[in-house]
């Protein structure tokens, strides 16, 4: 399993502390709009308990520089992050498979600031081709290569029952999408040129179970 | 950040494990509907594009023994990982906030498997309260807490906008709510009693957008 982004002529960036990153993020940004202009890593690291150490060790990558005492100036910290994450990067994604869950990615506003806007999505069920989901259409799987070849999209997002993930990701790139989320639960085969994200629900629910086991344990004693 | 989840008596089981588990699972599964008696790490290795000794090391948390040069049999090895993730144990569970992502999740039929059953769903719009989605009834959030402590709930799922979370959590918590599944994209603050996993989309979006940056680049070289 890759945990590791790779960055050419900088040490490796650890996965934990790009998704970190997103949470600063939205911290800071709360912190902006109550009028706050400095901002020290002990402070983030209170508030989201997390180690101050772990904190500035993530905060670093984006090479931003702080002053002795005081801290990051909020704005600068900001801007450093966002650009870390490529949040200006402007991307443009195609959705397959319209279920309950490409209804709630559809729907959901949150991508647009990470520069991901999802411009249409495909099924093959005709109660949902030509139909409109959050103002973005729903067409025939049919014309998926064809207007993921035409429009250039580079990215692809699956969420699509395990049975059928890996004929459309082959779909995918053969019409020459470069990236996949993935949220079908279900490992997916890929070129090497091909980025892959998977999103598995089924292993935080696995998580989960496990800190609620040992917790129950722990109130028993 | 909490990264492992601490067993009495045993070693800590790393997070990243725990998540492995169910994608393991989910190939071993495949491989006893084709009729297959045994396999080896190397096997699960080499499918999953993970390192043996990895694969390794995550199935020995288990406790199941293997054979040399054999392997494991497939039907013992299924029943070790199906039981240190506690799929046995049924969870009920709550979830709150009928939006797109709630309505996702009332329809995704895989919790079952894990033991977690959403009994009732709640929201406050008008247009949702007394509305049946998946066979589960949205009721008024007024009705949450008399609910959880009448129903003996412990789990509940939070599908709401960042700016309710911490208000509904703490409602939750009054309520005798022991685990949280966070979908909310802020940091929720609970009692220590109280087990929160935080499920961050924007997170893995970052981690996606950072990957495709990096293979832009590469690809420029």
């Amino acid at each position: 399993m890759k945990n590791q982004v790779v960055l050419d002529n900088r040490r490796d960036v650890p996965e934990a502390t790009i998704r970190r990153l997103p949470v600063y993020r939205h911290y800071l940004k709360q912190l902006e709009s109550e009028g706050v202009v400095c901002v020290s890593c002990t402070q983030i690291a209170n508030w989201l308990s997390f180690s101050p150490i772990q904190v500035r060790k993530d905060i670093e990558f984006t090479g931003v520089e702080g002053k002795p005492k005081i801290g990051y100036e909020l704005k600068d910290l900001i801007a450093h992050i966002e650009n870390f994450l490529c949040f200006h990067t402007k991307n443009e994604a195609v959705l397959i498979g319209a279920g309950h869950l490409g209804y709630a990615l559809l729907g959901y506003h949150g991508f647009k600031e990470f520069g991901l806007e999802i411009v249409a999505a495909f099924d093959n069920s005709q109660d949902k081709i030509d139909k409109f989901i959050n103002f973005k259409k729903v067409f025939s799987i049919d014309k998926l290569e064809e207007m993921v070849s035409r429009m250039k999209i580079q990215i692809g997002i699956l969420t699509v029952p395990a049975s059928c993930a890996q004929a459309l990701t082959d779909r995918m790139v053969a019409a020459g999408i470069k990236a996949i989320w993935n949220f079908a639960p279900v490992k997916i085969n890929v070129p090497k040129d091909v980025v892959v994200q998977h999103e598995n629900l089924a292993s935080s629910l696995a998580v989960l179970s496990k800190k609620i086991d040992e917790q129950i344990k722990r109130d028993l004693k």
